[in-house]
């Protein structure tokens, strides 16, 4: 959430003439999205977004990235597509680092969705979905339920009951649940697998974006709701459920894609795994970031109370 | 250069209906400025900046700030007014922070300035020391000549000579030199005094703004001459003197105001002044900003090293 690298205005004024997108009116640093750079530039015909890729995203994915962002928009999904230059390349460099142009959505992010808001989410995932349903793209999910039990171990027992007295014993328990009972038959595709509020632009009910493709990957597509399920229908601390955002969503979903009864049988499982995943990179982020550090941890204990209540409420998943 | 506090689109879309600007689009948090926290927004009718004052702009100060862009706004200078609500207020409350909404100004700040961008800066810079002439505000300059001794104290001999060997007693020997030769008797006014490159939008050669106003304080007015003149006339590091940039500032500057002789020949020291200044914050804040971390630390031996020009070229101020 901060620009890592700094690119002069001279420079993406340079950049740009390699597109034919008019020249440079304005250029700020953006804090949003993973770890990358991000300018938010306006030039004489148009606003874009330009990306400069850090260590977090690995230049090798940039083409499956883009395949995808493509398909979706034949599609008329709402996404940011990456913009081609003379030569039709998109993936540039700049300052050293991977770099794309990408067309600029309008929209705001959302932070305390309403129904109404949610049910527009769904649907625009179902539909995602359905579009991607022929993508014939493929990346591995690095953070899919098999690395799980790692990370945990990785955190150490200490670091983990730290965090919450007992959660080494809690997440112990539920790996062995998860290695038990995860559903290994379901369909797969690739999934967005990281469709927080913030990565959903709208304006007023209607969605105008789906943004931040960088943990796409190929996994298990129902999981893909489990993991919208547990970002949006919670207080961010994970406290409150919210029954009225959790049916809207779902609606909105089965509205737009048909889960077959299998996939939805599972969807309580795929929560439980949705939540210890986000459980643990929070709590591995958490346990290796200095509390001054200027990058803000984010909570892992909100996701442990997303754990317990989806332990406990698997009814909430049924039509 | 960071957002330091996140406030949600919701709220933004609420903070805007105490303003007649239409409703929100696009909200992006830009790293920009002091240390203050920044948004860029796009409404259905333009596009504003919302900054929330963090703790480096005493609250107090605001009406200072506000008076004195409406009176540069009025004289035609390309200043940011921040926006008056529905009731007249510009000085508002957001997330437990003062906050204004401020117009948007397109152009870019140039990091190698060009002669002619040099020379349009130089003569806003004078167009806006024109303009403030009959203004009636007044600011004490928190980091004047008076305070600089201090500053040095609060560095330590050890901590200044860490980033240079030998600075400490540079800097005691040039302190004891600008007592003695510091013009104590020019013509003082409101001056914006931090006019770096990154302050001044251009499109062009054209200024379309100048704008980060908040060291703006009461100084000598030639003082914010020799400030401009050290941030825009040496490569970064100090190492290099561009007489082309030099030359091309003072001109701008002269085609918009006249400087008595008594300020014109105190050029020269005001310049070492200006560099010292800098030389001594750059050198507190590198001392007390662990090397990690993720604010940018700025290097005080580029001020140094104008500091070394200016000790031995006073000749290049001459007309």
């Amino acid at each position: 959430m901060a620009v890592y690298t700094k690119v002069s205005a001279e420079e993406i004024d340079r950049f740009l003439t390699r597109f034919d997108v008019g020249t440079l009116v304005s250029a700020k640093g953006i804090a949003e999205g993973v770890e990358n750079s991000n300018y938010l530039i306006e030039t004489t015909q148009d606003r874009f977004i330009l990306t400069l890729y850090e260590k977090r995203v690995d230049p090798g994915d940039l083409p499956f990235f883009i395949a995808m962002l493509d398909h979706l928009a034949e599609k008329n999904c709402p996404v940011p597509p990456m913009i081609a230059d003379r030569d039709g390349t998109k993936i540039q460099q700049l300052c050293g680092r991977y770099a794309c142009l990408i067309k600029f959505l309008p929209g705001i992010s959302v932070s305390l969705p309403t129904a109404a808001q949610a049910e527009a989410t769904g649907q625009a995932l179902g539909q995602m979905h359905d579009a991607l349903k022929d993508f014939p793209g493929d990346r591995p999910n690095s953070m899919n339920h098999d690395t799980w039990r790692k990370l945990a171990i990785d955190c150490g027992p200490d670091g983990l009951d730290a965090i919450a007295p007992g959660l080494h014993d809690l997440v112990d328990a539920e790996l062995d649940y998860l290695d038990e009972h995860w559903p290994e038959d379901l369909p797969r595709s690739v999934i967005h697998a990281d469709l927080f509020p913030d990565n959903v632009l709208m304006l007023d009910d209607q969605v105008t974006g789906l943004i931040d493709f960088y943990f796409s990957c190929t996994d298990i597509r129902a999981y893909d709701v489990a993991i919208t399920h547990a970002a949006w229908c919670f207080s961010e601390d994970g406290a409150e459920f919210h029954a009225d955002i959790s049916d809207a969503l779902l609606r909105g979903y089965q509205s737009a894609f048909n889960l077959n009864p299998d996939a939805h049988a599972a969807l309580p499982v795929l929560a439980r795994g949705a939540a210890l995943r986000f459980l643990l990179t929070r709590a591995y982020d958490w346990i290796n970031t200095p509390a001054d550090a200027l990058v803000t941890r984010k909570d892992p204990v909100a996701f442990l109370n997303r754990l317990h209540f989806y332990q406990v409420n698997p009814d909430i998943f049924a039509i």
